[in-house]
């Protein structure tokens, strides 16, 4: 655990110290769980978002892409269900006049007890050594047993009374574990009451014409309250998919762990309309074809796992996560969810208009269903990131920083260094610049840093090559590329550096690996 | 005038009609000056984003982009001003309860009296035929010479009570004027207040610790909080650049002109940070590189004019739009403006921290100067798309309708059309297709419709090139590629596809011409 909280803060502080990701409105001391993508990290994240853009729309004939607003009509919300339905338990400690989750609280209240098993653990396996069978520890030491029954009987009545919105049933289980408030220490707590995350606000100037509207709690209502639009304007047939990548908000309580839960974030959702039936072929399907995707970027198989729904949203008959193996263990990355026809029903219902799908070919009308996959641009960025940095120890015993993110999506493709700052070496250098940076993000970097320093500061930032000219290249028109992960140099003539940095680059071969 | 309303109503219907902009949740009849981007649109406005940040950012070494957060900490509002004056003047009319923007019935009313000039004018053409004078009429005539002077006063009026920010005038004139409710009928109006186009929300949930936020209103303060920590991390050196492009939003009273003018928008900012002294030539400077950009796309240099602005906003000393020939006349497409250190200083003041460069070789330390280049995105789009859409007589009599966008934005770059759905066409057809979708978004297109149809279709919906295949082709492995403008036919190797079309879309072409 510590050590996975030591890596984490290393990401955070790595972040901002190479133009990654600054706190929002840090001269104001920042604005909570929401931050701003700094030089390169803008260029990460739109990097991001064109590669599924790419693998989504441009591969896929039957997908193509909209770009709803952020602001839309509010019976929008109400028939989705966010407005009724989109809430969290909230509770107040009296003293302290905080509010918190009152399922966090219980979740943190658990957790402490898995930690003292931990500890129960950790003891004994010190004092048997070898000997310690940890199984066996877990299945016979009553200390532990008697928690772990403990953890059970609170997960039990914590997902009863999110079942059955039991507000009275949180409160009591908070009295009943005895949770006191971290500020106030004490238990003086208020009922519980739901809270719409959504955020608010008003449309319009007067009083009597002004209209309150959400921010989208999610991107997906814009596809489905434009889709008779698109398929038919789009002469779309069955089955076609639309995609969109935009910012929702959530007023969330508890936001934590960095960009991974924010109050403003962005999605890349699409939405694929189904004959009623075929559901479960295309969910399979679309399970496998966004593993692909990921599994395209080379950060390792071993880092993502499905994690297949058990209990299921009331619009969903079939739902699945990829979890990726984030610095804080394995989280949900994307979601692949089969939303069944609800979503269209709804909005027939609120809207009165038909939003049937007329096949030409069988002469029936219908409802489509839906398979939805949907993922966080912001926990992408996170993924590829937190897995990309590396302190490596190196063969000479001294180690490096190195930011091995794949070389498609890396904000800057290469540096172009030239040894000295004389003798005519910048003068080169900046024509190889000048000629490149039409195909590539490019830095041209001189200063009076030797060359490995200013390889392992272009480690550290990310930049898959660096393009080094020295006194060779006057006579040889030949200059060193030097590669960031392998650290191996390469002399080559100045007209074949574009054919290296395109082949390692390109969108299309890393797609092909799909 | 109603030859250009005619015009503007084609480009709103043709926008929807092919899929370009629609209506925001139209099934519930639409949120008022909220727009959504169809299936092209989106890949029409993506383009016009990247030619924007292309030329802008990976061109130049010096500048770089960021992507900030919309919601930011709210004292970013109190240090730029907009909290305490990005106002509209509004009145009521106290019988029908409605709200107008107090300068927009003023500006109605005298648009009113140029109208009945206009009428005169036409009249005594009529009655005069060729023998008749504009000019000589305008200077002579009494009642146009009394109706003129009326406007004068007006607008000379009008422009005292904006400086002066005179409330009590600004009812005064409406008054003065008999100005009447056009719903109730009456003169019945409350006093003038001052209303602020920012949308607020609240950020948090408990009533002590919930924060009121607001939407940002630009993207520009947003670079200007991330001045520094761009500056340290990136190294660089000033003269330097930081671009952003994101969504703004405004609670605008009137909303008119389609996209034009949004209540949600997206801007296309950069802000370039200069020594004192210098700002003036940088400037100039930037005005003249923007113009550049956008004549690159060919849509014709009579379509742009300069307007310098005589009176400056407190923060400005210079400024000036780019107007651009709107269906509707020249209107901003662009600012470009001198900034002063106003939003740096103001910064420094409200947070308390220091945002001075520090100049290694002078070793000076100062706030810099900034001039900012400004362009709505959704006016880029309406620009570009209005300015395509042309209907065409041909030799042979009929018309056709054509959207000559310039194919670097064009949303679908080439239509791959087997001329009949048998014969084996349509699978060299999707081999051409599979081959060319990686490089560039393509439609692929059966149907029985006859060929010259489906040309007509995709010419209407923005398509640079048709590729088609025939039963020669199996023998001779050509196909014809007919030319959307031109309506040239070209019989070619289906291996030059490729860079046939390579050549007409790739970026650095067209912004080679800049």
């Amino acid at each position: 655990m510590a050590k996975q909280d030591d890596q984490f803060k290393k990401v955070i502080s790595h972040a901002k110290e190479y133009g990654y990701i600054f706190q929002s409105s840090e001269i104001y001391d920042g604005l909570s769980a929401v931050y701003d993508y700094a030089q390169n990290g803008a260029e990460l994240k739109k990097n991001i978002r064109d590669y599924w853009w790419k693998a989504m729309v441009q591969m896929h004939e039957n997908i193509v892409g909209i770009d709803a607003a952020i602001l839309m009509h509010p019976t929008t919300w109400k028939a989705s269900g966010h407005v009724d339905a989109f809430n969290d338990p909230l509770i107040d400690n009296k003293d302290s006049k905080k509010r918190y989750r009152a399922d966090v609280l219980v979740e943190d209240y658990r957790e402490k007890i898995v930690q003292k098993i931990d500890k129960d653990i950790e003891k004994a396996k010190k004092r048997f050594g070898d000997a310690f069978n940890e199984e066996e520890f877990r299945a016979t030491n009553p200390n532990v047993l008697r928690r772990q029954k403990q953890i059970d009987e609170i997960s039990a009545e914590l997902a009863r009374v999110q079942e059955e919105n039991d507000l009275e049933g949180f409160r009591q289980l908070i009295i009943d574990l005895g949770i006191v408030d971290p500020v106030s220490g004490t238990k003086n707590w208020t009922e519980v009451k739901q809270f719409n995350l959504m955020f608010g606000t008003q449309l319009g100037a007067s009083a009597e014409s002004s209209t309150k509207v959400y921010l989208r709690p999610e991107t997906a209502q814009g596809i489905f309250v434009n889709f008779l639009n698109v398929q038919k304007t789009g002469r779309m047939k069955i089955p076609f998919g639309i995609a969109q990548t935009g910012k929702a908000f959530r007023n969330e309580i508890v936001a934590r762990q960095f960009i991974f839960r924010q109050r403003e974030f962005e999605q890349m959702e699409m939405q694929f309309f189904v004959k009623p039936g075929t559901q479960k072929e295309w969910y399979e399907q679309w399970k496998e074809t966004r593993l692909k995707w990921h599994l395209s970027l080379g950060m390792g198989a071993e880092n993502y796992r499905f994690h297949d729904h058990d209990k299921l949203a009331h619009y969903a008959d079939a739902a699945a996560d990829i979890e990726f193996n984030f610095p804080f263990g394995f989280k949900e990355l994307e979601g692949i969810h089969s939303r069944t026809d609800f979503d269209l029903s709804q909005h027939e219902e609120y809207s009165g208009k038909k939003l049937r799908y007329y096949d030409n070919e069988t002469k029936e009308s219908y409802i489509p269903y839906v398979v939805e996959t949907s993922i966080g641009l912001d926990r992408m960025f996170l993924a590829v990131f937190s897995n990309s940095l590396v302190e490596e120890e190196l063969t000479d015993g001294t180690t490096r920083t190195v930011l091995r993110l794949p070389a498609v999506l890396a904000p800057t493709k290469a540096a172009v260094l030239p040894l000295v700052e004389k003798d005519g070496l910048p003068e080169i250098a900046r024509k190889i610049m000048d000629d490149l940076k039409w195909d590539f993000n490019m830095v041209y970097e001189e200063g009076k840093d030797s060359i490995g320093r200013r390889y392992r500061r272009q480690d550290a930032a990310g930049t898959p090559f660096c393009i080094t000219v020295d006194h060779e290249t006057k006579d040889d028109h030949m200059v060193t590329i030097r590669h960031r992960d392998t650290m191996e140099q390469q002399r080559v003539k100045i007209e074949e550096v574009r054919g290296i940095i395109a082949k390692e680059v390109d969108m299309r071969t890393w797609l092909m690996n799909m």
